[in-house]
């Protein structure tokens, strides 16, 4: 897995950075969260095929985070496309996907299925996120925010992968070649050349599968923490400096000691910043704030992949 | 005046081209007709100020020339904006605009005067331009095209201007200082020293002001002509190539030869092709057929301004 920001500034462009947009990359097919205005275009720079996008998974219906999403849809037609594709966002876009398709603005004919998220609270207390599509054999779960509108954040898993096959043990049993190991690994047994071997003799453990957690706007809340618990990666909104703490309490955003304290309580492994607003020409001081807190926090950067590390080979 | 081409790509951008978007320097103020995706973030690349954007001018409702106009009014919110927009569009627009104020996609608290265009025979036949709007003392026209959908082109008048004055007739009448000159050039008497003088004794007849017509889609049709009768600037789209016609009927857009026959019928001072489909890597193919018949013909090249000839002064 690894993940390419799209788009980072928060409500509106500036000449150089794009609004809210970034894929996840699932290896054979790919997945995009949030698609403000501009984001085709982003995507169009990227090594991204618009062909391999499986699904489409919208945080809130702020315009910096879906005024993209007709032109990418209308665009994906306008290519030919003809395979389906999810998309999972808030209670309200349908309708408006909707008037523009009645509207001439919007012409789609491939298939589409919307799943629509709805959130009355508004508070982002802890819970159990839910299980909103699968993507790939990625498992994608939601929790609701803390914005000052509905807004969810989405945690996509790897499906767990099999134990380490201990060659050693293998070999003791009386299996060398390679495709016997291959069928251990499988989860076969086979026939060795001192009798049966199962599995469980040879094979570790059930890895993890890797779990990726992005986040769209919110304050710090307790929502996040249970959508990030353990990830490899989350992506957390960073709006505001420490010091503008009370914009982002005003605006239901997140500073370097919000982003910070999820990724503390929820014990990710890496942490990266985006959603920066357009008053700090040089978001690295939301870095360097974020750093003194949690070591292991980067930017996004346009364009920049960012690998999601191995899980721990145990 | 002049006109600032922001985006010229059919249908969807590449990664060097926006979709459409074009600026009408007015002076004082501009006008914005059309506002495809990506269009907020040309203007921030051109010199036009967003808090003199005085009207926006929609000449129908496919997505390229549409799906930018909540995300800049969405900024021009952000960025303070209490003065009065007019916008001018194609009916159905409205219900679109409200649908997102509704949800939380769009929230604009300035006020807007909307304007919507009715036209159901997309047959494009001659007519007498409608007076729609006046912007800044510039009067704006519309009249329906030929199109897939009701598509609308516009046509922005500056006022007439006064007659130069005849310096040697006023100082043989007797005036000579530059107050009562001035005074003479704008409509009113004054007393020289030969006694009154009036001002249709020394000022030549009225400069009519200059015209600009921009047409969004349309296939070849007589509509196009009256809208663009005897104007300084035509800005005619030019979709395909001479030997693509078929695909220009099919798709209702033009070729050189369409943009050329309305730039000849209507006797247009200068020729401006855009809205190039993205099959032409190189759209000079398109400028050099044009030339074969209309001479003075230009590409809309994005960001690059194109002054309007000052009025033949005669």
């Amino acid at each position: 897995m690894r993940v390419i920001p799209l788009g980072t500034s928060s409500g509106r462009p500036t000449v150089a950075r794009h609004v809210s947009g970034l894929a996840v990359d699932l290896g054979r097919s790919w997945i995009l969260i949030d698609c403000g205005e501009g984001t085709q275009q982003q995507i169009m720079r990227s090594p991204l095929k618009p062909s391999r996008l499986a699904a489409i998974l919208i945080t809130h219906l702020h315009g910096d985070h879906v005024l993209g999403l007709p032109g990418l849809l209308g665009t994906l037609g306008m290519e030919g496309r003809t395979a389906p594709l999810q998309i999972v966002g808030v209670d309200g876009i349908g309708r408006w996907l909707d008037v523009m398709c009645d509207l001439p603005i919007l012409g789609i004919d491939f298939p589409m299925t919307l799943t629509e998220l709805v959130d009355d609270s508004l508070d982002g207390v802890a819970g159990e996120p839910l299980h909103v599509a699968d993507v790939d054999g990625f498992a994608v779960y939601a929790l609701a925010l803390r914005h000052r509108v509905p807004a969810f954040g989405y945690r996509i898993v790897e499906p767990d992968r099999p134990g380490h096959i201990d060659i050693d043990a293998a070999r003791r049993a009386g299996v060398t070649n390679g495709p016997d190991l291959g069928r251990l690994q499988r989860g076969e047994s086979v026939i060795g050349s001192l009798g049966e071997v199962r599995p469980a003799q040879v094979i570790g453990p059930q890895r993890r599968g890797l779990a990726v957690t992005v986040l769209g706007d919110t304050a710090r809340c307790d929502a996040s923490v249970s959508l990030a618990f353990d990830a490899d990666l989350l992506v957390h909104e960073c709006t505001y400096a420490n010091a503008d703490q009370d914009l982002a309490e005003r605006w239901k955003h997140s500073t370097p000691a919000d982003a910070t304290w999820v990724a503390n309580q929820a014990g990710v492994g890496h942490l990266v910043l985006n959603h920066f607003s357009t008053r700090y020409d040089d978001p690295s001081l939301l870095l360097n704030e974020a750093r003194t807190a949690f070591v292991n926090t980067t930017l996004a950067n346009e364009l920049a992949p960012i690998d999601v590390p191995a899980a721990d080979p145990t």
